[in-house]
């Protein structure tokens, strides 16, 4: 079975690793944002990447949810000596090392495809790690502070301000001039399942759908396209995803979220045993929908949330 | 009193602690060696500069003589996980950040020497601390190695290989082209004396006088121009300068190294007390020479040995 996810990081990375344990001898293919991508000193970052490749290589913080386990902060702290910032963005030292490999092999010519599969030759993540484009594509946020209108990085918005003003717009800057990776277009094509994890529908699952030419292709795939609420009980799960999906004029419900995608774009639909009362809103617009516990508290509960996913895929599909 | 030095790494930034400690309050312009400057992880890196820095600016580690004091090598052992080297040279956590700072503002478009200022607006190094030159130059060796000739950066030929092969050429490649860094000839035109440390007279102190513009002004300066020398009983007190010296063929004596310089450049030298046999020699070429203990084993004896080196310069002087 050949199975694509389109994935942002925690909530993607986590997912796919109870999908790999519920569907072991699956072939997936993860097709990861990189809206939230930022250049750091002089350094590329790919924070969605990263997570996807280290939590599933085994060498993610596992507390924490993103970063290097048993990291260290000794060049942040110089760089901070220096004067050097932003010093609200938490680059560890084991992390720096996979930042300085592919900005110095995305120097030397290397598309972020061959890189991410270059990393990835280390980490074995056990999945094929695409990047959604090679092309730079930055997800931005316009905000008000201060009483000024500006527009800040993703990552400023999420990691520095914490979603504390609300989000006027969020726009993936690049987006409308880029092409899916090499392999992106072919893995859609080739799917059995397409699945989109618990992930942030605006900033992470949103940004691979503004690609060009990806959204076409999942309509277009002919296999049941299944989902997983980030909302439970009416809040994210984890992060901010209300604050964002308020931008956007989607309230944070599991059912809201459903008919942001549509059923032009989704099959199915999986909210929480808690917002059961939803199941019956989100079919009402066309999309199959199944009230299951979607907490990913343990391998075992990821496990049994993919199990769910691929069951109202065969649904879907017959 | 203006005092100018021109500085390789480790000899160099040992002596100008000394002399700081002897003259603390001349006003003192080091023209540092960027000849083995090298690029590495796609960062800018530059012992020669860093060590005085780290040295003068409280840094250093103080074993060792070069790096960071309290270091530790976590994004190096990462890299080196990614298959990423080389894993002969000893880029510490901490050391990253400088190269990190200087690679990013000199893609930002600022010179070497400006990137120098404000690397040491961190360290206050109480020198002024200038790079021989803005322009790229790197000092290549050309050894033969399992039969086959070819050149090595000179790290590679002192770091990897120790010098354990012979020297056949020492090229600082680029320094035909290079114009001194803003500020080299005009230090070298108001200096009252100008001083060689102990350092080496072919990869550090002879590329240094390979920029175009530098040896004339020195000859021209009409100051005192003063030498330590860095061979002590026939053999170098630190490093494996016989190595290049019989490449430039030159014999590792405290005598021929003065001759090596020349009555052109050198006005004064100072040998080590079991070199007192040399003075002769080396007045005899022109070059005015005491013999006096040059074993910087503390900042006493090094202070002593910088005090020696400006009595001998008031002499010349006179």
């Amino acid at each position: 079975m050949r199975i694509v996810v389109l994935a942002g990081g925690i909530g993607g990375a986590r997912f796919l690793r109870g999908l790999k344990a519920a569907a072991p001898d699956a072939d997936i293919t993860v097709i990861g944002n990189t809206g939230d991508d930022i250049h750091l000193f002089g350094l590329k970052v790919c924070p969605d990447l990263d997570t996807v490749m280290y939590t599933l290589g085994g060498g993610i913080n596992e507390e924490q949810g993103w970063g290097r386990a048993d990291e260290t902060f000794r060049v942040k702290e110089e760089l901070a000596a220096y004067g050097v910032g932003p010093e609200w963005f938490g680059l560890g030292d084991r992390d720096f090392a996979t930042h300085i490999v592919r900005t110095q092999m995305l120097a030397a010519g290397f598309p972020l495809s061959a890189v991410t599969e270059a990393l990835c030759a280390r980490w074995q993540p056990g999945v094929r790690l695409l990047p959604m484009s090679d092309d730079r594509i930055e997800t931005h946020v316009a905000i008000e502070e201060d009483g000024e209108q500006r527009a800040v990085h993703f990552q400023e918005y999420w990691v520095r301000l914490r979603a504390s003003v609300d989000a006027r717009a969020v726009v993936p800057v690049g987006a409308e001039q880029a092409k899916p990776a090499p392999g992106v277009l072919e893995a859609l094509g080739e799917a059995d399942v397409i699945l989109f994890p618990p992930s942030n529908p605006v900033v992470s699952v949103g940004t691979i759908l503004a690609v060009p030419g990806i959204r076409e292709a999942i309509a277009d795939a002919g296999v049941p396209v299944i989902g997983l609420s980030p909302i439970v009980g009416d809040a994210p799960v984890r992060g901010m995803a209300d604050k964002v999906l308020a931008a956007v004029g989607v309230e944070s419900t599991a059912a809201a979220v459903a008919r942001h995608y549509g059923s032009g774009l989704l099959d199915g639909w999986l909210v929480d045993s808690v917002d059961a009362g939803a199941v019956a809103e989100v079919e009402a617009a066309g999309i199959r929908c199944r009230a299951v516990p979607l907490m990913m508290t343990d391998l075992d509960a990821t496990a049994a949330m993919a199990r769910e996913a691929l069951a109202l895929a065969e649904e879907v599909r017959a």
